[in-house]
């Protein structure tokens, strides 16, 4: 039997469909009580709710197939996952607290229905587990699959800025990176690896955690300067510095990698740690007091470098003698051929 | 000299760029002494604006090459305007107040940055128009070309629901319908038309306006039940009655039509205003002691039908005579075959 398209039952049966869905997994409207109560959802022009006197975040993530993800190493259900992540995650980089979604899919006709419900599921399961609902959004015909989402949120406190990171502040990551690089090397690759760290690199592949509770931490703690690692360290620490017009020094030694990493990559763990994008891990700069206090509330965090002044953006790499490094390895442009 | 392309200028370039484009519009920060100031814009990881307590509206829209526009009958700029106008019409839709937007552009790399500068300058004109903000992004490659905003509103007053219309209530149109569409044909067509009808129904497509003063005035006067006409008038006519569990009865005679329509499209005009969609005027129903109120304070708008009881989202057509017409025009499915 034909699996049932997206031609089959239509924008508005689709909808429908989708809109039970969220339903029913308790993420399209607000709990009760909700201090920011969810007044209209699914189903008309807008989404509403109620706000009190706070700052509004919001923040939008695409994920486009083949440019970002593939079928092969991504199924529905984890890339509706990721993708929620993704937008989770910037609000995590401000300290600040989810709220309401709205998702755009852009859907070719042939799309299966049962892609459309797994991804669903995953990005439904992303909210489940960080408190956010899905308010609305709109389904677009397109001769390729994306999804885009923006996400509302909001702080009570001083946002955390990619503009606040200082010459004389220590820089620190809030865990293990390149896991998520690891997992999708393996894949692509088809690796002969050991079973075990495999799966712990593909589920760091597929199923990243957003840092929301470490970004209220770093806010509670008096962190100004902060961002999410999407893209790779070495390339958002020099995004942090730029915003910041300061440099970096980055002792690449102190990067912390998972142990799946190590033993997959013996030799090449810590370049896919310091070029490595996804793994959703925050990246943080305080003066070297406020910085003590926040590794030793968050345990799994590493201190990797220190601003400095300097060319604003460049960062210079370092190994455990000091030395430096002779190159440095490129972040991803998603644009230059 | 060939015209300079994304991929020779990168994705900060582009976003350096777009930032100093709508930074010199004078849509990238709020007006002083605005009652949500804007603390954060472009360049962090979310937007971030300051709230009090009202009703906070959330929007998206997205459009795809080839499938919602072409080149040839939607100059860049054109479209840039275009889709930040439908997002500006589903506030009005609610009777809110636009506020701040952010922007996905899906982009192959072979786009050339001239038609991305006059897409944001499309963009940063419907936003100089209509007091809102350009507060961030993401920007994606894409092997097609896709635009999503997603907008940010507020209102003091109850929302324009879909879901309110009631058997008894009228139902009207804030304003003449089809002069999108008949400029649609016009120039794919190729019709000879005479060229001053055929330049007003063309600016009808390239340059709908947002009906946001008309939707205040509907919450005003007491007005429950509205959206906005994107799809044609007896397709959203179905989902609002669809939404608020009712029947309507339409008359079509009565649906006012663009002089410039009825000139090019003797024979055609009014099948064209029933099924033409993309003019954004609002849709709405009230009691009959609301409806003259608003009728007077909106002259262009006028009465088109009634609510009755009946197949909740049927919608029956009739002539001048009260007869029934045999046959309902379809509306727009994106996805069915």
């Amino acid at each position: 039997m034909r699996p049932m398209r997206i031609s089959d039952i239509g924008e508005f049966g689709l909808i429908q469909r989708l809109a039970q869905r969220v339903t029913q997994a308790g993420v399209a409207s607000s709990p009760p009580g909700s201090a920011f109560p969810l007044v209209i959802g699914i189903g008309d022009d807008t989404a509403a709710w109620r706000t009190s006197a706070s700052l509004e975040l919001c923040t939008t993530d695409t994920v486009v197939e083949g440019v970002h993800f593939t079928q092969e190493t991504t199924p529905w259900k984890d890339l509706g996952w990721k993708v929620m992540v993704a937008n989770l995650s910037d609000i995590a980089a401000m300290g600040g607290t989810p709220l309401y979604a709205l998702v755009t899919l852009g859907l070719p006709q042939s799309t299966p229905v049962a892609a459309v419900d797994d991804l669903y599921d995953g990005m439904a399961w992303a909210c489940q587990e960080h408190g956010c609902v899905v308010a609305g959004g709109d389904i677009v015909r397109s001769p390729i699959f994306f999804v885009t989402i923006a996400l509302n949120g909001y702080t009570h406190e001083t946002p955390l800025r990619r503009s606040a990171a200082r010459p004389g502040d220590l820089v620190a990551v809030t865990g293990p990176l390149g896991g998520s690089r690891g997992g999708l090397e393996v894949m692509l690759r088809g690796l002969s690896v050991e079973p075990e760290a495999a799966d712990s690199l593909r589920r760091a592949h597929r199923h990243p955690q957003p840092r929301l509770r470490e970004g209220r931490i770093l806010v509670e703690e008096g962190v100004l300067a902060a961002m999410d690692i999407s893209d790779g360290l070495t390339d958002d620490l020099g995004k942090l510095m730029a915003a910041s017009g300061a440099a970096a020094r980055l002792e690449t030694w102190r990067v912390p990698l998972p142990p799946a990493l190590e033993r997959a990559f013996p030799g090449q763990a810590r370049s896919l740690a310091l070029a490595g994008g996804e793994d959703y891990e925050l990246l943080f700069t305080a003066p070297p007091a406020v910085m003590e206090r926040v590794l030793a509330r968050l345990p799994g965090s590493a201190m990797v470098g220190q601003v400095v002044a300097g060319e604003p953006g460049s960062v210079v790499m370092t190994d455990e003698k000091g030395q430096e490094l002779p190159f440095r390895p490129t972040g991803w442009d998603h644009f230059r051929s």
